[in-house]
């Protein structure tokens, strides 16, 4: 039997670290978390911040730390770990299907305050039965679309009503999120989006209400309207998630400057191609995510743009031109500086995508100052 | 505390899985293993399968059954897991770092048959170095271009011979990959790229006999030179992966055929948008990956094909068109059939890229007869 190899001494610097991994900054990270209370105190709502792309406590305690204690996630699996992790507030924000109802009763009857969320007629009748067949207390939004045409129903419609009446006194409010603020190219578009956000959210409640639902909880939230929102009038809380780590498509498109990013993939140079001005990592398509999110953005990065070990500068801003499964093939515009590129060289690689770079990892190396790790966070993936 | 959330009764039957999840069919598995065992034994040369699309112990055995036994691996961490599962001939196919060569040494000192690979002439001084630093007796593919230029050397090149001289008695053989047969869009094309893959191998390895390197090992090998090479002579193995699962981009490289595809995502309808023919899912870019491969193939399938719960029939070729971290937008060309995919429906997605896709779940669900689940496989991720 082969013992699984893993360092049981807590690494202290970079160079004792096994790439490719996934590096968190905690003092960018707390200059992110400070920049999303300032702007959600000013407009006077609860920050309930979307747990979706950290997926870690460590993380979720600081990211609530002054705030009400609210947090949102994105599976049953999140809400699980959450819960073990001394959570109690927790809005899973997918819609619900009823097979999945069971799992959610068990988290409410362990002493969670989980909330769900529907936009189906159906489903809400579904969980109406079930609360009566089985006494589950379910707790619910109706969910809006305010723009995005992925899921909810129009603020006006008849549906959303249907949707009141089948839920009952299992309504709790409502919740929209304005996903295509990420199509935005500008303060002023994101501004238009989190207008269209706030009064798609409270309009709906204002008709739910006047057929006797209770709408105690009016959500809103995405990292570019919670930070551009003009006004959060009428609404109670916000539910950003990516301002946390930033990644290159937020930066470009307004929601924070390139210094700001908080999440970087370690990686070290296995091969060099001095002719053709490459030199091969190995972060590829595992490492980064395949995610080309970029590619629609003003500036295309490829899978991910290439820092050194400091994560301070770019190499002539070279990227990740091409990513299979264990190799990332880095090239640049300029002649690569193949001299501080030699094999086993430390790059870090600053993702397109963070929520879905992250994924791969099942753990942060907390570092401070460039080189110092001073933590290992774990983190929650799957189902 | 709030206990884990799993199923302790093994589920009989696909509405038993929480969605999204990631089914394996077992029968189609056996079909494709035979294909590619036929193939190889025709061309007389050891099939040493790539794990890193299935990394799963069970798929493993299965893949070396009435084979020489070897693996291939793309991770340390899978080397570390298949030798606690008892394997006992691990090539790490992923060019080497001077700061992975202890790990590697202590595999080998368990016991393990592991062999590394490089192509700078650095690294290879490094390893010797390691190896009369610590006693490691590490063993080595010096890796060749064969056209794909991502790693390794020409095989007429200098640096070749200057890598076999600095590995001297650590030097076990060569070693490429044709990945560029990726690119082809006919058998013929794969025949071509085949020919040139096994050549390469061939003259690396007789220009490195010449100067005293021992290459008992001359390794080639993607899923579709394996399958289309009209000779393999001087080789003595092969390494393809995917062959195992199966995809829609191997399916239109010719690699397969649709009914070979065996492994699935299991999703839950969770809204339905009538009006703009659609639905949407609870498996988004989280549960199927970003990889966009097919955009570049003769069909582009999005994120994936929508297939019914059996995983037989299509809903009028559907395809999921978007894909957000937890939602899959799912469309297609004709009006999707809307009573068929009520909120709850159960659907499979047939993944693009199913290396990626996979890596999103530490387990398969085993099914047979298109509702029976008749087992859980793990699966290892990371690094």
């Amino acid at each position: 039997m082969i013992a699984r190899s893993e360092t049981t001494v807590r690494p202290q610097r970079l160079a004792d670290l096994a790439t490719p991994c996934l590096l968190l900054d905690r003092g960018i990270l707390a200059r992110n978390l400070e920049i999303m209370a300032g702007a959600v105190r000013r407009r006077g709502v609860a920050l309930r911040p979307h747990m979706k792309t950290a997926k870690s406590a460590a993380v979720a305690r600081l990211a609530t730390a002054g705030q009400a204690g609210g947090i949102t996630v994105s599976t049953l699996a999140e809400a699980e770990y959450f819960a073990r992790e001394g959570f109690r507030d927790i809005l899973y924000a997918v819609g619900i299907v009823p097979v999945k109802l069971d799992r959610a009763a068990a988290l409410r009857r362990a002493g969670l305050d989980l909330t769900i969320v529907t936009d189906e007629p159906d489903t809400a009748g579904a969980i109406s039965a079930h609360a009566r067949a089985t006494g589950a207390d379910h707790r619910v939004l109706v969910e809006v679309d305010c723009g995005e045409h992925r899921g909810g129903m129009a603020p006006e419609s008849d549906r959303l009503l249907a949707v009141g009446r089948a839920l009952g006194a299992h309504c709790a409010g409502v919740m929209t999120h304005a996903g295509h603020s990420y199509a935005c190219r500008s303060i002023a578009a994101v501004e238009v989006v989190a207008e269209a956000e706030r009064l798609a959210a409270v309009t709906a409640a204002e008709r739910l209400r006047r057929i006797g639902c209770a709408t105690p909880i009016i959500s809103v939230g995405s990292t570019p309207t919670a930070l551009h929102a003009r006004s959060l009038a009428g609404v109670t809380e916000t539910r950003p998630g990516v301002y946390m780590f930033q990644d290159l498509f937020q930066v470009q498109i307004g929601s924070g400057v390139p210094e700001n990013m908080a999440v970087t993939v370690l990686a070290s140079v296995i091969h060099r191609r001095a002719a053709e001005n490459r030199v091969v990592i190995d972060a590829g398509g595992m490492a980064l995510s395949k995610d080309r999110s970029t590619a629609s953005a003003p500036r295309d990065y490829g899978f991910g743009l290439v820092l050194d070990a400091t994560g301070r500068q770019s190499f002539g801003e070279a990227i990740v031109e091409r990513a299979n499964q264990e190799h990332g093939v880095v090239t640049a515009p300029t002649p690569l500086a193949l001299d501080r590129l030699e094999v086993g060289t430390l790059v870090r690689v600053a993702p397109n995508h963070v929520c879905m770079t992250a994924a791969a990892y099942d753990r942060y190396h907390v570092v401070e100052g460039g080189d110092a790790v001073v933590d290992v966070w774990h983190r929650v993936n799957g189902w």
